[in-house]
């Protein structure tokens, strides 16, 4: 039971977790049964733990020696540099991931859909390494896979046979990447996602940094492959900065296509933003990821979810306190829904996921408001995962 | 002497202070002379201290019970709500104001230019406040404060009358505001500010929150004017957004009168973030600022400029570890320039601030590199003014 919390910073109360969901939310002061853990609140205030959905687990550089950044704009680039350097850092890949993942759950984060790289140079060994973070922390988070083509499919020989593989060895998710500028085929390129999705009866996650029309040519090839193939509530868009580019007159029926076929999106929270109201005034699944983690790719990501929640809320210039509570909501029951673990946030405030029958996947987090936790970013939280504590004060609990 | 010190991250020295400038920079592990007090480096960063050139001290909440935000998009709606708000506070303006300007030296702060709003609700309250904060931390921080016609010189009776008053009773620097759209008569505007300035022999700092053409014709008439009054080296523009969105082949010609008329710039690092590298590529004086610190107008700001450097770097999506010290540099002495106490940063690296003949006004920060102490923030920091050791891990030293 925790004791002493205050649900979305409202009023304190008792809350009884029983087989990994809440069970019952009682009025504070309420006499524990025997022999029942008791996890204090301190009049902390009580969420549910954060989602990252679009983190690369597989290139991160956290707790190593910090290195100068080293790549050059453009995708392509950026690719080049990651290849370039991998391989030499500290520590292996396995080792890696699971020191970072570890960081994450220790800041919040239960839940995690974490791409892993997969072309000829890296072969399996990145999805090897994600996997084996996912194993070291079963008891801590659940952690979906994408086997994400990060140098395209059509570029190399062989990409798509290891993407292929990559599915028969536990990934979970069929990665896509910019249809149009990547691997200059776009119809090819979605056809083999798809296709590989289809086959393996898996989800499908695709990044998308193209520019306005051509982001907007790019999904609605989705969207139309979406539809024939009946994937519906299966496909996630991520980044799609170039979608909210797009003049409200088109982005609205794009909006009302995603809705219709459930696509979700992911964003992590870029200096230009998406149209985060709009996008839940659709009913759309939104959630929010890291990104790369003090990588090959960039400096920033740090396995603070709720750094990136500020985030969010600092690009959408959000001041009044119901726009940054619905940024948390994005952050922690946004992403479950892009996992299929919740359902989507209809509207723009409804403070989910702390109800009787909710999972008890949970943070306490220091703050007058959840406003005023969201600028302070204290290290005081503790993290709850199936109704047990697996990190206390940014660290992972011993006991988990 | 500060001992075993990395200035801007190289190797490690020992910094000897005189008379509050650096004296001589050594080999680590000089023998100190007798009597010679030591601050202990431990081989953190040595940087100049910050320099935050956009604040409204007069307005914050930082340390008084978080609030509701309830303000309303636009700068007037903004001015009426915290007009209908600050007199309720918990505490004076002079206590509010102490008490953050100390929480912005505990983060590294000792150059200071803060608004007080002047205008017929307030009259010189809030100036009375700020120069009262200013007195508290005479021996941490050198403060100018800006007389600020936040409501406007036109639309309330007594609003210039106040002004001048302000600049009588010790304020530093004229402000002016959006002289287009609150006062809707740019010209007129502009006039009664320069007028003043001239006759107190003043700085000026105009607020500019005006779009795209508006801003350009704004800026115009401040160059037109400065020009013509022989202000060279003696205007600041804040914000700026509007200049920021120009056709690069309009803000060009702006930016190099800018440089002929030495017209200074400080931003608050928006999301939509002006052409920092390219402000510098002209020798413009640009510095940074905090803005409101989770006041009437906003919940953001929290005294520490550390974060800001880190958002002005995310803003421009910076990754290069030259390009995020540059944000340093923008942070300390980019500030000090804007107040004229340190020359403008001619392009874009050059790590200044650390040599003999500089100011000791200085801080520790914890890091490997300049770039992954801007991505950790870390607590354990020392700040150094005149010398003297004012702050140590975000507390203000008793001593000082």
């Amino acid at each position: 039971m925790i004791t002493d919390a205050r649900p979305w910073g409202g009023a304190a109360a008792d809350i009884r977790l029983i087989d990994g969901v809440i069970a019952e939310v009682l009025p504070p002061g309420t006499v524990p049964q025997a022999g029942e853990t008791l996890i204090e609140g301190r009049g902390r205030i009580l969420l549910p733990s954060f989602a990252d959905v679009h983190v690369h687990l597989d290139s991160t550089r956290l707790g190593l020696p910090f290195r100068e950044h080293t790549g050059v704009p453009g995708v392509w680039g950026m690719m080049l540099n990651d290849r370039a350097n991998w391989r030499s850092a500290e520590t292996s890949i396995a080792e890696r991931t699971t020191e970072t993942l570890g960081r994450m759950v220790a800041h919040g984060t239960t839940s995690v859909r974490s791409y892993a790289q997969v072309d000829v140079d890296a072969g399996l060994e990145r999805l090897h390494g994600v996997l084996a973070a996912r194993e070291a922390h079963r008891d801590r988070a659940t952690v979906e896979v994408i086997a994400f083509p990060q140098a395209g499919l059509l570029r190399e020989e062989g990409s798509f046979e290891l993407l292929e593989e990559a599915m028969r060895q536990g990934a979970d998710v069929v990665g896509g990447i910019d249809p149009c500028l990547l691997d200059r085929d776009p119809a090819k390129h979605l056809d083999l996602v798809f296709g590989l999705a289809e086959r393996f009866d898996a989800p499908i996650d695709i990044h998308l940094h193209e520019p306005d029309q051509l982001a907007k040519f790019s999904a609605e090839l989705i969207v139309e492959r979406t539809r024939a193939l009946g994937m519906t509530g299966r496909v996630t868009i991520s980044h799609g900065y170039g979608l909210g580019q797009l003049p409200h007159a088109q982005l609205v029926p794009l909006l009302e296509q995603f809705a219709e076929l459930d696509i979700a999106w992911a964003t992590i929270a870029p200096a230009t933003p998406l149209p985060t109201l709009l996008i839940a005034e659709h009913g759309i699944r939104l959630g929010l990821g890291e990104d790369g983690q003090r990588d090959y790719w960039s400096p920033y990501g740090n396995g603070d979810m709720l750094d990136r929640t500020w985030q969010l809320a600092f690009t959408n210039n959000f001041r009044r306190d119901e726009d940054i509570e619905h940024c948390v909501a994005v952050a922690t029951i946004g992403g479950r829904s892009v996992l299929g673990t919740a359902p989507a946030l209809r509207g723009h405030l409804d403070r989910p996921g702390v109800a009787v029958g909710d999972p008890a996947d949970l943070q306490l987090i220091t703050g007058e408001t959840v406003t005023s936790a969201v600028m302070d970013r204290l290290p005081d939280r503790t993290v709850v995962f199936r109704g047990a504590v697996v990190a206390d004060g940014l660290e992972l609990s011993a006991a988990a």
